[in-house]
């Protein structure tokens, strides 16, 4: 053994920035490469986060920060969670210890993070539409930087990114930006690739390095080794037509595909896009998990995995985890599926995420995967509907964002029987603010006929999901990443009395109405229920588990207000506009004025972290909803001021 | 003259359901087209309403009906507002002069109005999702329907018909639909075209009749009088190659462009396509305003006009109608942009709506039709605000729900500087709960980083938009459709004291904590001021025109409070999470629990009819502000038993 550690990192520990790599040679760019695929498995196996799709984007990530002037030019990455060799080469290669950890480095780029992080994202397909903003103001600015977006096949199914294409193609007002959109093709989203789009790129790259031989791209290859092969095969076929693409129907000249982990392709390539003018098209293809043997073979195992010792591969869990809310969903959904031939499931490509694997393996015909497509799974589902099934859409909190006109306009407006299972409502931990599940209770219970379920746990999850789709009209069922508190899931479904909360705890209290320490009720949307419960054994406050957010339990709620002196709303999502909001609305509107303290979100955006550590430093466990109770009502002179007000 | 009157619709007169129209013989059908193009624009030049885009859909609607076995078939209208003619062969050609009123037909599609109507439609581009829901729901039920989604080719322009292009042009689980999409290619929207997709459809025309040569159109075509033209066509271009379309990589089979106004091109062609399994394409051409030769000539002016004379024409307005806030909006857009070579405008295909008519002229290169593409609009918008330009996205409340997650996730998570005019808040009127703008304060305030500002009058209209151009972060400025009070604009921008409201009147009543009649004041968000005004004068209540739903003020919240017996809060928004709420949440976080009447939109669907006299049968006039007061507080000892308990 030597004294002097060997240095695993010889190249890429020079490198603190893009100007870093510039000044390498081409020959040295391969051993850089290397090195950021082992940086990148080294750290990911040790902080967990995403990693075959980092793995694919080693060599383009180098190749654009070789060819490209960035920060001044700058690189939109869609989705972003490939971005880990663009945060090792711009200067955050030792900061990938703290990924994804509170404080630490965010799993997607962020322009608070980093002035190379161009365009925070996170939600997929947005890239295109950022990327033809910023050259489009370039344009108008007289500025000469260059936009790029690296987007994937799977976002590349997303409408936004359509409508995008559909005007970056074409000038405005005279002005045509210099974008570039790269595709990075890898023939996967996070679950297996969908939809017809798929289909169109797999004959593109069944004629691999085909397009080369079209004109266009013949001036973009000159001086690169393809050329000469583009040049040979041109012979070939001559006479024989060439099929333009899509993507030239847009108006984008289109290169490709070419092999996304050869630089020698990438380089010569991507200098001769930058130096044209108007929307350039480079389809390029990858591998997931490229280079790491492991995640090369099962590249969904190892899209996202928590830490694992790579020589070893991930191990299958040992102790068998306690059942998550997915879990209970993916559960349910079989059990409702074989009890109810009319019931359809839907996923914008979340199979994996959302529990669905199970459902897809049994009811292969009442299984829908629509790509990353919420607009569209909202209103198929919508029209399903329509013709007497019983869809159930299962869609992320902060994705149904992505279809909330289509739940207005197509669902809720015509009172249709759509099950909206909810996971991820809430704060998320790992993936941070991007796909925090905060506002859905706000932005659903605004909307006429919709029905807001808000189980407190893994059974109450199951019975809500049942009473959701016995019921008659559109209906969330909101749960939270992970598990919960554990409670037993009784097989037999039985519905939930439609629009009634429950009491799980009285107070011993008095009533005082002002005169003494206060009788106070605690009302509980979701599982907020059981800290909640924990404090109030401390304070001896009465506990209501709510259910509904909508239809709220008016009655229980006159009751409580009758019964006690001041109330205290808790649920995990935003204060603003909350199930909180939903019991002051009910109060005025029942003519009780009383002391109300509202527990929920609040009105910032919660970082990454592990969850139940920010759940603590936001109040909202045992000890944290206690000591804001006690705060807000026991001082008892204050009360009774404001009772007596 | 004969005293027995001339029936000028002697077919027409005859046709109480499409089965009437299929007993006709082929020969019968132009003159019952004479007699429906004649119906629409007599009932519609008496009602106002959709004129240019239904005398376009006179053939195709009666050829779909013809050949269709509807209700059983289902026709799915994207958009709707064409389906005059549908409506006429549908048992409503009597009820047409009920069109848009308050108690008569919808001017959309409406599943409650008609077995006719399957799937209620408004917003563009939902027709292929729904259609496509519709035919795999056949398919998984086992019935051989068939699902038919006419879609305008601005309505394409959409994300949202791509994702359902990808996913219908597809097999699902082995399961392929029947469904049948039909471009309606009338080359406009309600704005001219724009993008590059409409680039494509015109080279596409410019072929026109031209793909009748292609192998799988001349099967379709066997039979039909085009048959012979391509036939004879295919001799000359023999050789030629005859490009696929866009439409053929999504999996469709694609016919035409035939003549949209040829019944015997369409029916052939509609009859051979009706016995094709799988997903099929038929791209029609058809001209707005057909057969009424002034809306041929200008079928932008004719797209929704309000009574007038067939004979005469659309006359200018005699005396100029009061300023709307639309026009205030372009106005200051203008004056603007003038002052600040940042500002950019951008709007998602509502050029004439929004009022930027004037400023696409004057500023061409910083004006942004993206066609309809609202989460384009708004991402393209963040773009463009991160390279330091200040855009201005004009967008109705309503289509605002369409870029919801781009809102969140791309402008107000990084916190951008982008200013959406939010035109058409509240009640919209004629279009109806398609079209509400109740949803926005609700779903923007509870996003953090966002300020929703709800000016009350013209002139504070524009200094709220001075204001949000001049706010380093997210804004959003509603005003409802329509003129408001008339105050008088000043041509000087000041900007509003950021996060206060203003006092308007003040109560001489004293406070009376709960013994005599209570001091009351109204906190008004937005136009519904001006009623509120005049209802205090009559209840002699404090008036505060709050002016911003976020961040709210919340000094004058609590000077409210601590000077009066009860507020009563006002807004054209929900009143679910809207800003009333905001209100009492601010009263609680403050440790104030007084009385507090929130008026405002209620929690259901309102029709559409003569928005003021929908205000008025919801209690939002003056009378009605009143007289929910004085329902809820003017009973003294209701009132002293809520302020002591």
């Amino acid at each position: 053994m030597s004294d002097t550690p060997v240095n695993p990192l010889p190249l890429l520990s020079t490198i603190d920035s893009p100007a870093d790599v510039r000044r390498l040679s081409r020959s040295q760019l391969p051993q850089l490469a290397d090195e950021v695929r082992s940086h990148v498995l080294d750290s990911v196996s040790k902080t967990g986060g995403h990693l075959s799709s980092n793995l694919g984007t080693v060599e383009l990530t180098i190749a654009l920060h070789y060819v490209y002037d960035t920060p001044r030019d700058r690189l939109v990455w869609d989705v972003g969670h490939q971005t880990y060799p663009h945060k090792i080469l711009t200067g955050r290669r030792d900061a990938m210890s703290t990924l994804r950890q509170q404080g630490g480095i965010s799993g997607f780029p962020r322009r608070d993070e980093s002035e190379y992080d161009t365009f925070g994202t996170a939600h997929s397909s947005t890239s295109i539409s950022a990327a033809h903003g910023m050259a489009m103001a370039a344009r108008i600015k007289g500025e000469s930087r260059r936009a790029v977006a690296i987007i994937g096949d799977g976002a590349m199914t997303a409408g936004m990114a359509f409508e995008a294409l559909n005007n970056a193609g074409v000038a405005h007002g005279g002005l045509l930006g210099d974008v570039l959109v790269i595709l990075n093709d890898n023939d996967m989203s996070i679950s297996p690739p969908v939809g017809a789009l798929n289909k169109y790129f797999t004959r593109l790259m069944s004629g691999k390095f085909y397009a080369a031989a079209r004109e266009g791209a013949k001036s973009v290859l000159k001086h690169t080794p393809l050329y000469e092969f583009a040049r040979r095969f041109e012979e070939h076929t001559k006479g024989m037509f060439v099929p333009g693409t899509i993507f030239e129907e847009f108006g984008f000249n289109y290169v490709g595909p070419i092999d996304g982990h050869d630089l020698d392709s990438l380089i010569p390539t991507l200098e001769n896009l930058r130096d044209k003018k108007g929307p350039q098209f480079l389809h390029v293809v990858t591998r997931k998990g490229q280079g790491y043997k492991l995640a090369e073979a099962d590249p969904v195992k190892y899209h996202g995995p928590t830490p694992f010792n790579p020589a070893e591969g991930i191990k299958p869990a040992t102790t068998p985890p306690k059942k998550t809310f997915t879990q209970v969903f993916g559960d349910w959904l079989c059990d409702m599926a074989e009890a109810d031939p009319k019931l359809v499931g839907i996923t914008p490509a979340m199979r994996e995420g959302s529990g669905m694997v199970e459902f897809h393996k049994r009811f292969p015909t009442r299984y829908y995967d629509v790509g990353i497509a919420e607009q569209h799974a909202v209103t198929f589902a919508a029209g399903l509907a329509c013709e007497g099934l019983k869809p159930v859409v299962a869609i992320y909190s902060t994705f149904l964002q992505r279809g909330y006109d289509q739940l207005i306009h197509d669902v809720a407006l015509q009172n249709l029987p759509v099950l909206f299972a909810l996971d991820r409502a809430g704060l998320v931990g790992a993936d941070g603010a991007t796909h925090a599940g905060n506002y859905d209770i706000a932005f659903t219970r605004c909307i006429p006929n919709m029905s807001v379920l808000t189980p407190s746990d893994e059974n109450e999850c199951r019975r809500a999901l049942y009473t959701g789709h016995l019921h008659n009209g559109p209906v969330t069922v909101r749960y939270p990443r992970g598990a919960g508190v554990g409670e037993p899931i009784a097989k037999e479904m039985v519905a939930l009395p439609w629009g009634k909360g429950e009491m799980r705890r009285h107070s011993a209290q008095p009533q005082t109405h002002g005169d003494g320490a206060p009788r106070i009720a605690i009302l509980a949307f979701g599982t907020l229920l059981y800290p909640a419960l924990k404090a109030a054994e401390a304070l001896d406050a009465s506990v209501a588990n709510m259910r509904f957010a909508k239809p709220l339990d008016t009655e229980l709620v006159a009751e409580l207000a009758r019964t006690h002196d001041a109330l205290v709303t808790i649920e995990d999502g935003c204060i603003m506009g909350g199930a909180g909001s939903a019991v002051m609305e009910s109060l005025q509107a029942q003519g009780f004025s009383l002391p109300v303290l509202q527990l929920g979100l609040p009105d910032l955006y919660v970082e990454h972290g592990e969850p139940g550590k920010l759940m603590s430093q936001i109040g909202l466990d045992a000890a944290g909803i206690e000591r804001s109770v006690r705060q807000r009502f026991l001082n008892v002179a204050e009360v009774r001021a404001v009772a007596n007000k």
